[in-house]
């Protein structure tokens, strides 16, 4: 028997398992031009969470009793599509279905010879290639400019210290635990980190931490930090406004200290982004990570969760920051 | 004799005569290498009440029982600097004082035969220059985007609507009266007008005049206008930070609804600057500001208030939007 995985109903606040439902479905077959898809790795992401809300993005939202989307790594199990053939491996924004069939369109074909599967989906997939443009074109390091990162230890985080490592800055991390911290320091070569469950002022632990202020803050988590942050900024400083898991959730309208007169100020830059704004550069950007990756510049971490009846949970469980690294459900 | 203005008493909130002091002072004479400066006109602008707060900026705070300072025209009228003579008119940072001597650094020569002597306080000084950077760097407008300006009858505001209408963009402004509109609309060419004391909901108001969306929003006020324009922002939008005179008198720290879900999910841009974070292309931008104003592509109002003993009652009634245009004071 086949599976997906349907948006039962649309959270309210921090998603819970009541949101999800799994539903038997038959196997499809596979038509002229198809390929049959057998889901390998699934990607569980902070951003889906605005696709559960039904609200205009640059993404349409989910549907309610339809599946839910998100990257994931299938095998090619029969294909009647000439650009694929039985055994490939391939990468595609796909369906939370054990099975599936598929046109072809947009799947890129993935390597197990270069890299295990499962770092297509993070960093040789969207997330590697959200750390580099978001630090890159957004944030235009320069050497001996210091870099602060929230969500530190998560998939786009850990990523976006090393790349800055890369180009010779000093980089500062942010993270929920000790463990976490010495994760940064210890295996992605961050300069300092900040647990922000000990720290009573996240301000005063920036400035102890960030002598010379902050020239880049990546922020993946939106909110308190990002103010505090903010404080810190030296002139002409970049905030690269990546995600704000923290208010993810949130079921009001979230509120704090405006900012404009900050920018003004300080002649900040504040500027969001998705990887896809960069498509055009994703066939150099790749290379370049994977380049990183052999070289051993890059290194990175996974939580790996087991079973297809895993995936709300993994999911869940992001918000509680739960995962270091990137966060995939093997099947 | 000879005057000045001192800071007398830093304001909390809303700036009134109080907070300044005038004060009998000789008459300087000229060292060697000085010029004697006598008053001309002077410039207020809403930035200087954030030089009365004791707070780090880009510039230092005015100290209490010191003169304040601002643009000024002045007129040479003795010289022992080689590169100034009697009968020069200059514009420069100085003192509010009738007369005063300075050391020529920093002092740039204008032409009264080419443009009046306000003028160089206005649309081709610091004002201008302001609106042209703001408007070309940061927002980078492109041929039949829609371009919306807040304090759109004010000095900055106004200029900024008439390079987006020579960059051929679609221009909407808000401002406070319908006096204000008209003028917009009759003499700055705009297309659009919003008279914000005559809206309930400056979202939809904008969304009425901008049906196609806000490409840039060049943001003179902050607060709840900055709120809704960010509602209404395409995809890729800029947001110009270049002033928040709504919030400058707040006592308290200012809340609203935070924007960096917004910025993630429409890839928006916000960017404070500054004039002088462009200081090396003014040679450049001057002469194009002069260029368009001879072919009569640009125009531009002043409010023009007499007497040296009415400059503080000038920078007060700005914050009330008395001003249309610029706001000088001529001694």
């Amino acid at each position: 028997m086949n599976k997906t995985i349907l948006l039962k109903s649309r959270p309210e606040g921090t998603p819970t398992l009541d949101n999800f439902e799994f539903a038997e479905i038959d196997k499809p077959t596979v038509s002229e031009g198809q390929v049959l898809l057998k889901t390998k790795y699934v990607s569980v992401d902070p951003y889906l969470r605005g696709r559960m809300r039904d609200e205009k993005s640059y993404i349409e939202p989910f549907q309610l009793d339809e599946p839910i989307q998100s990257g994931i790594i299938a095998e090619v199990v029969a294909s009647e599509n000439p650009d694929f053939k039985t055994g490939d491996y391939i990468n595609g924004m796909l369906d939370w279905k054990k099975i599936q069939t598929h046109n072809g369109k947009g799947l890129q074909k993935v390597d197990q010879s270069k890299a295990p599967l499962s770092a297509y989906l993070g960093i040789l997939g969207l997330t590697g290639i959200t750390a580099y443009v978001g630090l890159l074109k957004i944030g235009e390091p320069k050497e001996g400019e210091t870099v602060l990162v929230s969500g530190a230890s998560g998939a786009v985080g850990s990523v976006v210290g090393q790349i800055a490592k890369i180009k010779g800055c000093k980089v500062v991390g942010i993270a929920g635990s000790d463990e976490k911290i010495n994760l940064l320091q210890d295996t992605f070569g961050f300069d300092e980190g900040i647990n922000y469950n000990k720290t009573n002022t996240m301000q005063k632990a920036i400035k102890e931490a960030c002598p010379n202020g902050v020239d880049i803050y990546f922020d993946n988590v939106g909110g308190e930090i990002l103010d505090a942050a903010i404080a810190n900024m030296n002139r002409f400083g970049r905030v690269v406004n990546c995600g704000a898991i923290s208010l993810y959730n949130e079921t009001e309208q979230p509120t704090g200290p405006r900012l404009e007169t900050s920018l003004v100020k300080k002649s900040l830059k504040m500027q969001g982004f998705i990887a896809r704004d960069y498509q055009d550069d994703f066939n150099k950007i790749v290379p370049q990570l994977a380049s990183w990756l052999q070289k051993d510049k890059l290194t990175y971490e996974e939580t790996i969760v087991d079973r297809f009846e895993n995936i709300p949970q993994a999911f869940i469980d992001l918000f509680d920051g739960k995962n270091k690294g990137k966060m995939v459900v093997k099947v």
